[in-house]
């Protein structure tokens, strides 16, 4: 048995998201037609975890078993012959039957994109989220620095009851707002996230810029560990995962 | 009788061109559907010149007239609510009724993106040509140095024929190359341009950079002033309109 490890990169807009769902094409059910088509395998590919529909990959981490060994270098060739141009491989490796792209992670990091300009421009709809009103990006700092470290996130999640067996404490080593000319970028880097837990963080950091939550309140409602309308889920078009390192 | 001038900014990718074809959308048929919602008015939207199917404007000029005023500040936002995100105004101007789109402009500025990478990302796909061979940048500097200036480009046009009125002779006042990283940037400034003539440079650029054709031969190609395959014409995801100055 030979373990592959693949690096994917993918523009999410016109997936259902990473899993197979009901409706619309999903970015995993894709890969794993590509593979079958080159090497007549029919193979499972798991990922480091899911991302939604509309979420993007710069670099999404995911593996498969082959029985046959097939060279990586043709792999990686073939892939990118056969996949639609919005999903490309990046890497392929052979690795370690120990390997698990999701359960050998050591942390994952994400990044929403916030573009607060009068008029969005029409090359980045797809990558960016377009807010009108000016953002408060030092309000949305300070709210960010309550919110990092090892906490019950279970107000930043859009179902808790989806992950009572791992619970809704999470470590955010992370959580960074940054300002460059008219772009505003959230940096989110933790071992691991709730559903939707990223963009219920951009979500609250965007109703904080715009003035309508006070900064401190981050700390209220994180503590409250009650999912409210305070918080809403921001748009999927700014997110991207961002890496997965192991 | 008021004339309106408006900047303009799209995505080509799902268009079939600026003008109304017989197959697929067109820019200039949104713009004058969004007008005729907004205003009830139907008008006739005339650009400073066509772009081609796929290929984007960072900024194209058009003009119309209404019969009743409408301010300005409120065009914008209004068409901008009633048209697609791919195709954005950037500004809208009551104008002299002497003011043209196409005729008033003297200089226009087209740039052609090519990403010179192994591997195209995701999210640039349909704003860069992709070209895996690792082009020889300094030989494409030398073979636009012999295209700039008042020449004859008919070996340069996809159908001389359809120009005759006007010659095939234009003034390319500027054909730059610049690398800036993995990307490579075509600049291509004149007061006018033949039919897929910008295309149609950056095609003989690839090929000198490729090694297929030396630069020495864009001077010959240029003074046999006849179209052959050796002036393949590039694909229209890397080229923008870039500005139109009156």
């Amino acid at each position: 048995m030979n373990r592959y490890k693949i690096t994917v990169s993918y523009d999410g807009t016109d997936y259902a998201g990473w899993q197979v769902q009901l409706n619309g094409f999903a970015i995993q059910e894709s890969l794993e037609k590509a593979i079958q088509t080159l090497t007549g395998a029919k193979v499972k590919v798991h990922g480091s975890g899911r991302t939604d529909q509309g979420v993007h990959a710069r670099m999404q981490v995911a593996h498969f078993d082959l029985e046959n060994p097939f060279k990586t270098s043709v792999f990686k060739k073939g892939l990118n012959a056969i996949l639609p141009r919005d999903i490309r491989i990046l890497k392929v490796e052979m690795v370690d039957p120990q390997f698990h792209a999701r359960r050998s992670a050591v942390s994952k990091e994400y990044r929403y994109f916030i573009l607060n300009t009068e008029i969005m421009p029409p090359f980045l709809r797809r990558y960016r989220t377009h807010i009108r009103k000016k953002l408060d990006v030092n309000a949305m700092k300070k709210a960010a620095k309550y919110l990092v470290g090892k906490h019950d996130f279970a107000a930043f999640t859009a179902n808790p009851n989806r992950v009572v067996d791992r619970g809704t404490i999470r470590n955010l080593t992370r959580l960074e707002v940054i300002k460059r000319g008219a772009e505003i970028v959230i940096i989110a880097r933790g071992e691991g996230f709730l559903y939707k837990m990223v963009r219920s963080l951009a979500g609250l950091l965007i109703r904080v810029g715009e003035g309508a939550v006070p900064p401190e309140d981050a700390k209220i409602i994180l503590h409250s560990r009650e999912r409210t309308a305070r918080v809403p889920t921001a748009l999927p078009e700014g997110l991207f995962l961002w890496r997965v390192d192991y």
